[in-house]
């Protein structure tokens, strides 16, 4: 769907045009918006806009790279944002030009949606230009990826602290995706990062001069987001040599455990073997107390046993 | 509350007066501090001071990441301060103008007062203006992130050297505790040093130039804090991996007894179970020293077994 | 092989010439192909191209880095492609003059092969010229890097989630292979990357600037590569590690087994053992319910252990 | 104790004068240097030689950070040495003015008492000013890092080659310290190592630039210095890494060890213990070889367990 | 032993003529090699050559780092070689001036014989001045490398696919050696590859200028040698921990049969004990089938842990 919001030179707002019945040369600004946009759709990208086939064809390929290439006439601008529930990726395109700005994506975006709408709610008219609406959807943009990683922030503590007493190889296996997804959320947040501080020293974009404390806001965001998902992924990590340390250590207190054990009843359980033996001629087996004699022989033995590996310090 | 401290044209200190009453004009320079202020005293910072609505609104969210932003008739300015018990981290933000500044934070910080006291108390009107007040504090504020640190230092020495000889798990807790502090004291740390390096190279803030060896100072010692925390969290890293290592090569020891164990009367035992099988026909039993041989070979048997396990340095 | 298309002055194109018969005074612009070229056909970039004898070494020399020179009269260009399938590296080698561009290769590329025919193919000769032969055929080379990182990235995947059961090491096999070709591919991708960084930025290739957003995008596919690569490595580590970790919790568990089984057994073995014994005067024997007494005993101590280790979590 | 040692416009070598006496104003340069000042002789650097508060403070405190400080008429610089006993670490302070230098230090420094007899006994006056002393301390500073880092490298050769035979844990023991020394070593030299940095490309140190080879000297050791510590920390974990890999390979040998005399024993061991039992009616027991073709049957058992291991190649 | 080569103003090779004999006005450029020089020799760096003390003193000094110094009228240029067999380090220094070039060296090196013959045997005099001396020497130095790093990558292989079927312990001996020797290679290679960017990118050396390309083209090797030596210590930490994955995975493999062992034959091992007991009143020894009907029970047991293992996955 391609949806047109227009100023128009007498400032009247304009919406509810086919695009091919704009007249370009009676508007102040305008924002085309291609929503989901059919193939037949998207060949109005060229044919009508006269875009360059380059910017183009990255719209149509999926999930590029976050970018931002100046052409003659229009800086295009691709920026990722990421669906909190499916961990999906989208991708979502700008041309910005003199007057102008064309927003393109895939997927119905609420980004776009909640900037359309405030725009005809508030319909202040003289504060918006192209670059109050860059602004606008690069905001929202950007605060969605912080609940995101407050998401994240969540589990990590579940792994780490484990309320609902899980065994460790599920948790190694929850950590090893949440490993993964901020792999994933690093490459969409530090490419735009870098974007915008490349946005912020451009000459290319010279809207952006005028409101230059709002886009120092939003980097400002993507550094915080930035140092964040990093801090997480280094957290992650500490966990893992964490659990693998613990495991270590507890490994080390059941082999004990099975060593003392072991220890103990192996020679008792020789000695038992040895008057169990039939040979016709065995003396002990015939005196009177043998059988208590051997039994407190054992007996010193095991507590022998326990003293010794007490100083050792295994039972600690 | 907010509480105001100025200095008049005719250098006389005011303080005491609502912030609805200060005639500006009469002022030489002046400090308000927003301590702990209700929503109604936040609004003032804009309906008052006329501050703009970004700055204003990081200061009313909470941990913001610490930043330096310029704005057309004022610099903006949050740092963290950290508290030694609680390990809490707090804000505070600064605003600082041509004859200004104001401080705004959601507790009451030590800092801050002690500052405000010390310049009641001394009265050297002259030697202080907004940027000295502003160094005053962040020199606080710096000076007061060193005894975490080195108690943090304490309680990792306490960990390697372990007088209290705790278990190694608990070792392993408190350290894994220890290295996320470490890496949000970073967070906290790092991002006031590089603003500092800004601030000392910056032409925005003018007052900085006639008090720049205090301001290197304060730099300098966030230099040396941010060292102190990369060398402890190597030293946890290094504490760590001993721990694993040595855990690792008693593992080993233990295992190499349980088997020298199980490797002398495993044999010694069968021996022993083989004649008190129960078959009518088994010669040796019938021998006058078959009890004596048998029990001859198992003792050859061990000191063989004991010699070759000491021959490969099992008993070292 | 050497194969020769040129434009004339008169915008003919000319093709099947022998590499002697070229009179270049009347080309526009010519495209030499050195396709497996013989010996002999290798002195022909000396004697009749008179390229600097360095240039024509690093030709010859097989899998030369990546490289970019520039000397007086042309600049000399190093590219790698490789084999989807037997992931053998190949080098291409262009050298880019005032009106000319040769290609050295000594295997068939395909790359080069597309280019030459959609060139004949088209027919549109005034939208050629050497920069534009560089372009096509650079662009395939670096798109082709694509499916080799896509099918590595399945490959990771088929590891990670094992769908055919395999044991793990032959899966750390595959890894440890994995991690090899990454590094390989990184030493082809990254060094192209870096040297069209320094094409986009340089002087010396003037026909760049005329198709700047070309080359951008080029550019941006190896960036996007080198970001999938580091990242597919990373994630391999991950996967290592992660196998690491659950090995570790597995053999914990296998040794708690163990630990059980023998704790249990040991001490009821020796019981058992006791009552083996052959002494004439052993007075539970001959109680009449000595044997059942003895049961009880051994159950009640079995149970005893089991409670003992379920306490502990070990069942768990 | 504080020295002073002058040289007169009239080229004389003035010594032996209390700082109280000094008439400056007759001296072409000077030097004075705070060997294990009092409070009183601290006192001094203030109340006659003026030196900035901060300055002094940084005297005053133990172990500054090394760094280097302009102030308006002084530069002032700190630097660590180590004594290669005892690992201590002493801090030597300068002030650098235009014809003085002022060292201050806590403990008696070697390095400064040979400058100073040097300088004496040699009596080339006309060679020296306040910068030849500054080289000559440094450069010995310096130079004494040398034996501490080689004699930190015969102590890893001999952990590596380990020919007093101790075991891996006292071994990992001394790594941890040694890493642990590296590190405050790498904390003393790399910032000395960047201050010299920045003193050879500044322009406040006049005196520098005629005397910049042997400056360029001393940060070419400085240089070695921090590369031969970094080279060190990367063996250290290279051979605690190996140790950890030799550790496992070795355990996985005992635990074969270990499960090859159970293996064999364990079915053994049972067999016996059926024929063991006292079933009235157990047929085998009366034939005439049930004894020997148990015997037989065990034989075999035992060498196919045998072979069966030796295939699996665990007696290599 | 010091030789020297000159090329006189009239365009004559002098050589054979003692130092002292020189005389330096009538060359056009000359070249003295400093081979193995006696202490007496050393002397006429000073004496005769009048060279800067801090650049004999390095000379004079073993295995000082390469690096580059400017003097007044002199370059001094350190660079190391490396025996491939012995693995010993040599160190070359050169001193180019603006006619000259001194090479001296304290062992004799193949690089600096092969050049003199090379020059002498050509005769093309007028293709050689004293940087055509340096970068002959200067290439074979680098050249060099490579064989060394070649057998190092052969050796990588060896120890990846063990064709002598060594055991794992000698296999990570000699990976630890490896890694030590890559550190040294490192440490010789990227000092020498900085200061190659220092000298293409320096106003020092003129004589570069003339001859760029061929610098270039030692740079160049220089970044593929240092690429090839970071990614070969990849790979052997690849090796290192692939080593320890699958010893890991081995050990779990074997500690399970030791588990399974244990499991089925300790509790049959128990019950033939029970049945050996000599209690008077044991009913089940009397009945007549009570034998067999205990051997079934055993059976069953045997079959159901097994089935149990088998339903663990670990006979996989
Ligand atoms: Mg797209
Ligand atoms: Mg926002
Ligand atoms: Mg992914
Ligand atoms: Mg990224
Ligand atoms: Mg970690
Ligand atoms: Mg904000
Ligand atoms: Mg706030
Ligand atoms: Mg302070
Ligand atoms: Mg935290
Ligand atoms: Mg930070
Ligand atoms: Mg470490
Ligand atoms: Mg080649
Ligand atoms: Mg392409
Ligand atoms: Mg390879
Ligand atoms: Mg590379
Ligand atoms: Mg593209
Ligand atoms: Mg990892
Ligand atoms: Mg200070
Ligand atoms: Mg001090
Ligand atoms: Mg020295
Ligand atoms: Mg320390
Ligand atoms: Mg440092
Ligand atoms: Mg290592
Ligand atoms: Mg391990
Ligand atoms: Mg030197
Ligand atoms: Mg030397
Ligand atoms: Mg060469
Ligand atoms: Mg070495
Ligand atoms: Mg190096
Ligand atoms: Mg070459
Ligand atoms: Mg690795």
């Amino acid at each position: 769907m391609i949806q047109i919001m227009a100023v128009s030179n007498e400032n009247e707002i304009i919406t509810n045009v086919a695009i091919d019945d704009v007249d370009f040369e009676k508007l102040k600004w305008w924002w085309i918006d291609f929503n989901i946009p059919t193939d037949n759709e998207i060949e109005k990208l060229d044919t009508i806009l006269h875009f360059h086939l380059l910017a183009i064809e990255d719209c149509i390929l999926s999930l590029q790279r976050p970018k931002l290439d100046y052409y003659d006439d229009f800086s295009f601008f691709v920026a990722h944002t990421i669906d909190a529930e499916s961990f999906n990726q989208y991708e979502i395109d700008f041309f910005i030009g003199a007057n102008y700005i064309v927003t393109f994506h895939k997927n119905d975006l609420d980004e776009v949606n909640q900037v359309w709408n405030t725009f005809l709610r508030e319909g202040k008219i003289l504060d918006w230009d192209e670059y109050r609406v860059f602004y606008e959807i690069m905001d929202k943009v950007v605060d969605n990826f912080f609940p995101i990683v407050y998401q994240m922030e969540d589990k990590i503590s579940k792994i780490e602290n484990n309320p609902e007493k899980q065994s460790m190889d599920v948790l190694l296996d929850h950590l090893f995706e949440l490993r993964h997804q901020l792999l994933d959320l690093r490459h969409s947040i530090n490419p735009i990062r870098d974007l915008f501080y490349r946005i912020l020293n451009s000459h290319h974009l010279e809207g952006i001069k005028d409101r230059r404390e709002y886009f120092v806001d939003i980097y400002d965001h993507l550094l915080k987001l930035s140092e964040m998902v990093d801090s997480n992924r280094e957290v992650t990590n500490d966990i893992r040599d964490s659990f693998i340390s613990i495991n270590s250590y507890q490994q080390n207190k059941v082999i004990q455990i099975l060593t003392v054990v072991t220890s103990i009843f192996a020679p008792l359980t020789f000695i038992v073997g040895v008057y169990g033996m039939n040979f016709a001629n065995m003396p002990e087996l015939n005196w009177d107390f043998g059988y208590f004699i051997v039994l407190g022989i054992m007996l010193v033995l095991a507590i022998l046993m326990i003293a010794f590996f007490k100083k050792r310090g295994w039972f600690r």
